[in-house]
């Protein structure tokens, strides 16, 4: 279980006492979290998730919390921040930050078909279109930049071979990622592991701690690699249809924005084999916990630059257009 | 199905373009309200409950769906209103104001036992102390002032015997109400199916549209009279203990509040005596859809008035304290 914190059954009772939300029967660490501690508060009106924050500050936080109940007011299944007496969603456990949200109905899925990746599609769609009212903006902190300051510190790990893919892509998203694609508060983490679905209906998205503004279409193309990935890196054709085919009919792409797909799919693929080979490389400073092989997204990115420029779901959401 | 205003799937599927709600599958009338038209709105994302108002007009309902907004940030699980892209609940729909409600889960009970009972007391608590910061205050429209104002309007219709009853109890409820109750923001209304259960646990409050400040002893009597109240009118001594118990665990009932109880249980009464009464004899200013039958709540009321002034329940709620 990678709960960091421990907390005894008193101090989440006591815990519990501003709000609204009965009186605690139990109280149980739950292993999905990586930047935080995570427990189901079951109660006498009904399970909630009570989150302690082990990374982002009190000051950090109310980007994403307010994000979240922004979203939930508009109907995006994501977890809602509950209020305590005094109106506020943030809190202190342990001396570090901790809220309390809604649990979700539902599993996350890890072979998923293409019915659910069109859902996860049509829902990022609707994602990205709740939150353009929030007044907040932030950007997004793993974007261009940060790969490129990442690729810097975890050079002198690499072998030759990563080494020549690392700096070829880097001058490649430089030269060919356009700087005018249509931009927004993206998920930026919207992995399988951060999606619920109760039976075939999407019931949840989860953990919004990435968010922040970037291309829209990069948060698209984060999704499609993690849902409609095969085994060899490459796409799955029929489901990255799907996925793309649901979010066009949601918010359609522009030209430009299919034009820049499968530069987008390598910027993807690049931020994640960064974070992870940084993870690997410098634990103390990244992912304490999982430790995913790095090697995964590394082949994600040379299947989707060998993919090239011809890719069969562009002509399928140019059909759709 | 109590619905006043038909709507065709055309309607509700551009009703709901400006929500990140999914794509309308199908609308279906739903039967539950009396006030308002209902519709189940079954969409790519879930079902949701679309509400147009009947009676209540685009100035008098942001008190009662910013509470229910209030309500359900702060864990209560009442409907919460859902915002359109420009933020906004409440819209319009056949130039009648309309929102868009998430769907609770769970069905009401009809014949509900002690534990069920102590889920509505506890639950009632929760939501007169979560109520507490809501900024807007609007006294309950349905309070002491209405009932002696009802009255003068329904004599004429009553027969010897209920008009001494109707003049005598207001002359006790003007003598013996206490005026110091403490008091906030009331339910008003929490009969049986206004309460949704999910297995045994409670899983929604319904139907804030009488809601307003008034005592909240007043709220308890309302509840308690239907929930607890046996065939005969008597009340079911379990039941009520089960109920009052588990309100004064998470509020403690002061000393007036628990001298002031029989009188409250009668004007719990009398106001559902009279208004049932208005709605029978004056249809068209009353509830359109179903008269309920009035004699229920005159045989409730004199068993109030019998039961006098000594009470199982307050004697435990006593020991509770």
């Amino acid at each position: 279980v990678s709960v960091f914190t421990s907390i005894t059954a008193e101090q989440a009772a006591s815990w519990l006492k501003p709000y609204s939300l009965g009186t605690l029967l139990s109280c149980e660490g739950i292993s999905a979290g990586v930047q935080n501690s995570n427990f189901f508060l079951s109660t006498t009106h009904g399970v909630y998730v009570l989150t302690i924050f082990e990374q982002l500050t009190h000051n950090e936080l109310p980007f994403y919390v307010n994000l979240m109940a922004h979203l939930a007011r508009h109907g995006i299944p994501c977890p809602t921040p509950l209020a305590d007496g005094d109106g506020d969603y943030l809190g202190e456990l342990g001396g570090k930050p901790a809220i309390v949200v809604s649990r979700l109905p539902g599993n996350s899925l890890d072979k998923p078909n293409a019915a659910h990746c069109a859902a996860v599609g049509r829902m990022l769609a609707e994602l990205h279109i709740a939150a353009q009212p929030y007044p907040a903006q932030q950007k997004h902190q793993r974007d261009a930049a940060w790969c490129r300051a990442t690729a810097v510190q975890i050079e002198a790990f690499l072998n030759p071979d990563e080494l020549v893919l690392l700096r070829k892509e880097l001058r490649y998203q430089a030269r060919y990622r356009p700087h005018d694609l249509p931009r927004g508060i993206i998920h930026a983490d919207l992995f399988r592991d951060n999606v619920l679905f109760d039976g075939d209906q999407l019931s949840g998205l989860l953990d919004f701690y990435f968010a922040g503004v970037d291309d829209w279409l990069f948060d698209i193309a984060v999704t499609v690699n993690d849902w409609c990935s095969l085994d060899d890196g490459a796409l799955d054709a029929e489901k990255s249809r799907a996925l793309l085919g649901a979010y066009h009919a949601k918010r359609p792409l522009s030209a430009s924005e299919r034009i820049a797909w499968p530069t987008m799919l390598r910027a993807a693929a690049l931020r994640f084999w960064l974070s992870r080979l940084a993870d690997f490389h410098r634990p103390r400073t990244g992912n304490l916990v999982s430790r995913r092989d790095p090697t995964q997204y590394r082949t994600i990115l040379e299947a989707r630059i060998a993919a090239g420029k011809t890719q069969p779901w562009l002509a399928a959401a140019r059909r759709g257009s």
